[in-house]
Formats: C-alpha cells, sequence, structure tokens
C-alpha cells in the first residue's frame, strides 16, 4: 500500500484503505504468539498511517500502563519488551500524560504538534525521551485498543507521519482516525484471543503437572524428579530439532512417565529393602500399567506420554523392559525420556543415596550409550549440556 | 445497513460495505461459542447480500462436506446442525455439485441462475430440496472459508438476493464476491479460534479427569465414582444458577475431590476390616492433603479443586472434619460435593456392599438436611432429580 501523499485526496482510497484494513485484521486475529503479535500490531498501524515512530502500551490487570513495543525508523530502533525474559517498564496512568488520557477517556487524541498543547487541555507531552535521544516528536495520533465489550486493553501511539522522502512530518489526517480506531479494536481483540490460548495451555500444563507430581510422590524425596527429568527431555528434543509444538508435548508429557507407580502396591513400591524376584517382575508391570491408564485419547499430549511410559524402561540393546525393543524399535520419545530418567536419577540425592556429580553421571551415559542408550540421543544431550546443567544447578539452589 | 436497491450504484457504498466489514470480523473473532459463531457467519454473510436463504457447510477431517447450519428467511426456517447433542448431515464432496466444486477450486461461484447452468460447466444444482419444499432456488454465491494460510474449512452458500418488499430476485452483484470473500476469511479465522480454545479445553478437562480417575483406582472399583460425582455436583451448580463457566469449573475440580489419598498408605486405604481410631485419624487427614498438593496455584479451577477437597467431608451442623465448619461457613461448592459425594457411595455397588435404590439414597439425603447437608443444596439435588437419575442411569447401563 502506498502512503498518502498530501497531494493525493485521502478520500479516494478510502475504500482500499478498508480492504486493507481486513487483510491486517485476519493476519492479526491469525497470530497466536502475543510478543510476534504486539509488534506486528504497532507495525500494521504504522504502516497505515506512514508512523514514524510509535509506543504500545498495555493495560495491566492492576490499571497501570506497559511500555510493550516500541519502534522507530528513525533511530532505527524496534523491540517488543514483553515476552519471555525480558522486563517491560510499567508506569502510572497519569491522565496529565498523553497515553493516560487516552486510557481514561478511551477516545483517541489526534495532536497536530505535541509541543504546541495549549496549557487548558489538561494533560501534557513527557519530552524526557526527545531531550535523551535527540529525536523530535511533532504529530501524534494516540488511540484507545478496544474491544467489542468496551474493554481497553491497551493504547497505540503513533509518532510524525513523514511520507517516503518527505522532509516535512505532517498531522495524521482525521480520515485516519477512525481506521486507526478500526485496527486497535482488531488488535485488542486478537490479543484477547491469544491471550485466552495462553491462558488456558498454562492452566493446562501446571494442572498436569501437579497431578503428575502428586502421583509421583509417594516413593520420591521430592516432587523436583519428574520437573527435571521433563525439562531434560524437552531439551533433548530441542537439539534433536523437534518443532516447537512437540517440545511443549514432549514437556508435559514426559511428566507422566511413571503414572503407572499408582497401581503399584505400597508394601513394592516404599519397600526399604531390596525386592524379591516376584516383587521386581510386579514393579516392572509400571510402564504397562501407566500406558494403560494413559491410553486411547485423541488427545495428542496423552497419547505422546502413553508411548513414553511405556516405553522409557526399553533399553537401546534390546535388553530392557516390558517389550525387549530394540534400537529404533523403542519410539524416540521413549529414547530421550530413558536418558533424561537415569541422568537424573544418578544426578541427584534420594534418601538412601547421595548424588553423582554431573560428571560421573554423564560418564555413566557415554559408558552406556549403544547399551541401555540411543547415540543420537546422548549425542543430542551433549549438545545442549550447558542447558543440562543449568535445569540441573536451578533445581539444587 | 440497509440493502442495495438496484437503483442505487453499488459503488457508493462500497467503503461503507467495508467498515461494516471490518465490524463484522470484531464481532465474529471475538465469538467463542462454535455453534452461535456458526450461525452468526451465515446471517452476516446473507445480511451483506441481502440473500433470503443460505447453507454453512464445514470441511470435516476426512475431507466430506457437512451441513452445518441451514437458513431460509422464506420457509421460516433457521438451524444450527452442529453442537452438543445435534447429528449434522454429512455428504461427499462430488465435484459437480456446487459446493462440491467451490471446495475442490477455492474458487467463489456467482450463478444468477442455477436452473440455467449450461451442461459443459461441469457441475449441477441438485433441486431435491427445491421440490422437496416448494422453495425456489435462483441465484447463489458460494464461496470458500479460506484460512490466510490456505486451508479450506468450510463453504458458505448464500441463495436469492431479494430485497426487502421486493417480488423479484436478482443476481448477486460481482461487486460483492470480494466482500464476502473476505468476510468467509474472517469466519474462517475465528472458527479455527474458536476450535482451538474448544479442542484445548477439551484436553485439558480430559486430561484432568484421566488422571484423577488413575489417582482414585486405588481404592474404588472402578473409575466411575469419580465421573458421577463430577456431574451430579455439575447438575446441582446449574440447579443454583451458576453462571456456564463456573459449571464447568466444579464439574473438572470436583473429580479431585479424593486426590489427597494418594497420600494415605495401602495399609489403612485398602484395609479391608474396620479402622483403628490412629487408622482412622490418619484416614481423614485425606481432604487436607488433598488441599496441599492443589493449593497455592492460580488457576481458578485448581483453587476451586483445593477449597473442594478441604471441605467435602464438613457437615452442615459442624460435626464434620478436619475444620468442623458449620453452615454457610462451608464454601458453597464443598456443600455441594459433599451431596454428590455421599449420593453417589449410597447408590452405587462396591465391593463390601450392594447399592441403595435411588429412592433409597434420596430418603438418606433428605434425613439429613440440616444436619449432614446443607437444605438449599439438597433442594437443588431434588429440583434436577430427573437429570440426577439419568446420570446414574448411564453408568449402571
Amino acid at each position: 500500500m502506498a502512503c498518502n501523499r498530501s497531494d493525493v485526496p485521502i478520500e479516494s482510497d478510502l475504500s482500499e484503505k478498508f480492504r486493507r484494513l481486513v487483510e491486517v485484521g485476519l493476519a492479526l486475529t491469525s497470530e497466536r504468539n502475543v510478543p510476534v503479535l504486539l509488534g506486528r500490531i504497532l507495525l500494521e498501524a504504522r504502516r497505515f498511517t506512514c508512523a514514524e515512530a510509535g509506543t504500545l502500551y498495555l493495560v495491566t490487570p492492576d490499571g497501570k500502563l506497559q511500555f510493550s513495543v516500541v519502534q522507530n525508523d528513525r533511530l532505527g530502533h524496534s523491540e517488543v519488551l514483553v515476552g519471555n525474559d525480558s522486563r517491560p517498564i510499567t508506569i502510572e496512568v497519569l491522565p496529565t500524560s498523553i497515553a493516560g488520557r487516552v486510557t481514561a477517556t478511551g477516545m483517541a487524541l489526534n495532536i497536530p504538534d505535541v509541543y504546541a498543547l495549549p496549557d487548558s487541555c489538561g494533560f501534557q507531552f513527557d519530552s524526557s525521551f526527545d531531550l535523551k535521544t535527540g529525536f523530535h516528536s511533532q504529530s501524534m495520533l494516540v488511540v484507545p485498543m478496544k474491544t467489542p465489550e468496551g474493554g481497553i486493553v491497551g493504547v497505540i501511539q503513533l509518532i510524525n507521519v513523514r511520507h517516503p522522502g518527505a522532509e516535512e512530518v505532517t498531522a495524521f489526517p482525521k480520515e485516519h482516525e477512525e481506521l486507526v480506531l478500526c485496527l486497535a479494536s482488531q488488535a485488542a481483540v486478537a490479543l484477547s484471543n491469544a491471550n485466552l490460548t495462553r491462558d488456558l495451555q498454562l492452566a493446562y500444563s501446571e494442572a498436569i503437572k501437579r497431578l503428575a507430581r502428586a502421583a509421583e510422590f509417594r516413593d520420591q524425596d521430592t516432587g523436583e524428579h519428574i520437573e527435571r527429568v521433563s525439562q531434560y527431555a524437552a531439551a533433548i528434543a530441542e537439539a534433536l530439532e523437534f518443532p516447537p509444538a512437540d517440545v511443549s508435548k514432549i514437556l508435559l508429557a514426559s511428566t507422566l512417565h511413571d503414572i503407572g507407580k499408582l497401581a503399584i502396591p505400597d508394601s513394592i513400591l516404599l519397600k526399604p529393602g531390596k525386592l524379591t524376584d516376584e516383587e521386581y517382575a510386579k514393579m516392572k508391570l509400571h510402564p504397562k500399567l501407566g500406558a494403560d491408564i494413559l491410553a486411547g485419547s485423541e488427545n495428542p499430549m496423552l497419547h505422546l506420554a502413553a508411548e513414553i511410559a511405556i516405553s522409557h524402561h526399553e533399553k537401546w540393546d534390546g535388553s530392557g523392559y516390558p517389550r525387549g525393543l530394540k534400537g529404533d524399535e523403542i519410539p524416540l520419545a521413549g529414547q530421550i525420556c530413558a536418558v533424561a530418567d537415569v541422568f537424573d536419577a544418578l544426578s541427584s540425592v534420594r534418601c538412601y543415596k547421595k548424588a553423582m556429580s554431573l560428571e560421573e553421571a554423564s560418564e555413566f551415559l557415554r559408558k552406556e550409550t549403544g547399551r541401555h542408550f540411543s547415540p543420537r540421543v546422548v549425542d543430542a544431550f551433549f549438545g545442549v549440556m550447558d542447558k543440562i546443567s543449568m535445569i540441573h544447578s536451578r533445581f539444587s539452589a
């Protein structure tokens, strides 16, 4: 879409702009990754209006404004501040600030020159960013991101209309106000949907992990074993270049690898001494019992969990149980979980034994490669040893 | 939005139509109930074009077309065929049918008169519906519901442009093709999002229920007890006019009411004879142990589950455990689960006892109202006795 030059009447391309707005709406509502979505929202709003800079604020649950995306073509700067590791800056919603005013009233503000605001208007431009960077803010279009239910989830602040090649900054034309308001509403819906999906996924994985931990706690000193095994397994899967969705599935499914122990009586599971042959035979039923609990579901995560449960005690050379599978007859997720499970058992303290050092445990993996463990999986494991150590130390801290 | 009369040039309101399209997109993408959404999609597409009838087909996973919504103003008929209880009709995608052709090619068809299709066009109108109902199909605009990734998730078939008050049916103007294609794409995204949310919710609840059942199976003959308790509890919550979202939460959270039994040793939990005082005291710890497993989460479902776990053995007169709460000091969800749990224990077979009849079990509830049970909850229970009997018989069948 070409930007309007001031010599082209705005009205002539209004229908074209609306057409483009529908396209943008489609793109936004199908994006489910929240940080990607936020960057995209601001970029599209800037493209629409030829704004050379912009800021997207999100309204936090306690009613503050959070700097979430900052883009500035003039300074060559583009950053999404919300996501996994970053710590976004949160500011009070002062009704005397421009974004604060928009949040409080739910109305857009179209300001030709932020340095020429009359004192009487009741809000002011904060020039600290300009002073710090040498950037000169002039025109601004600031719109609320309103959901159809009327809630304000954020504010889009567009700065300086500058047409390609033009020197001068112009004001945002009145005709763009409605378009950007529409875009902001589409963005608000897209964001609510993406947040809902993320919250549901978080709730899902938290609930599964807790129940897995609860099931495990009959025979473990702590619930940390399954948490670590799950993180080790996910790290290995990443190293083996599993797609992100499959890594997430492994992360969750591997927490359930020992769920079959629920069906093993206390007298065997908790026996302090050595098991008799008969008791050991019963104990070795837990992979099959776990698969029975988990099998027969259409849920892909549970399906994978059943596969892991039944195959995590198989060995590469065929000497494992319950099916005595060999090499790549063993499902890959089971091969991965075997490495993660044994490595963690060796490298952590139990009530009846000390922990091996990471070096000793690694040495054991190396020695058992091609016997107990899949060579490919062990390779992948050592390829992410830094990550493995980090997970290990996170828990022992 | 007024429908175009043929004497008004279409172009003049194209921008207005796009504006409206953005609004429709917003409304569709914020609707998360799939059957409601499907009805809405077809209605909006018909409003856009003044179509007096229409059909929405969904593409099934095995590549068939499913009649999903049928609307016909002339016959006064409007029905959504997919949902909880209805069984939608599925048809083969014949490339010789109109909807089949659109599905196969991914291109819209705009047909002025379906009875005047030339033999050479390679597809035909199926007149059986017209013959059966006396309706006369004439003009049709049939468009694919395409996601931004290019997948076709359904087909919207719009029938007969008839402007308000007009007698004659006209053809769909060419200018409407793009608008309806855009609307269909918005609908496709909205539907994908709603399906994703629904699938995630289903996966979530299936996984929780399975794990709850697995945890329970140490002391139960079958896993059916918790399934029934959960359904009874949800039926009571509905009778007490809980909002649907809270009913769903109770349905899931109540499956976890006895999760604390995971922490009770086999020697007590599975003891065939009577428990000693000391053993009984340990057994009575299970509500608190369950709450410990579930507590401290920000997940509202787990929060409710913890509340139910710790309070489902409290009694209305204060003689229950572990906290000896009285009357409405007991969380309402706990009051509900107490009725559901005891009613099911009485009315089902266990290895050591026969089942009471529903009448006998109901009589017990009545006698214990105001002592063990909350009068309000027992009232609600008897208010939905039909539903309770249905749930009971579904499992004994």
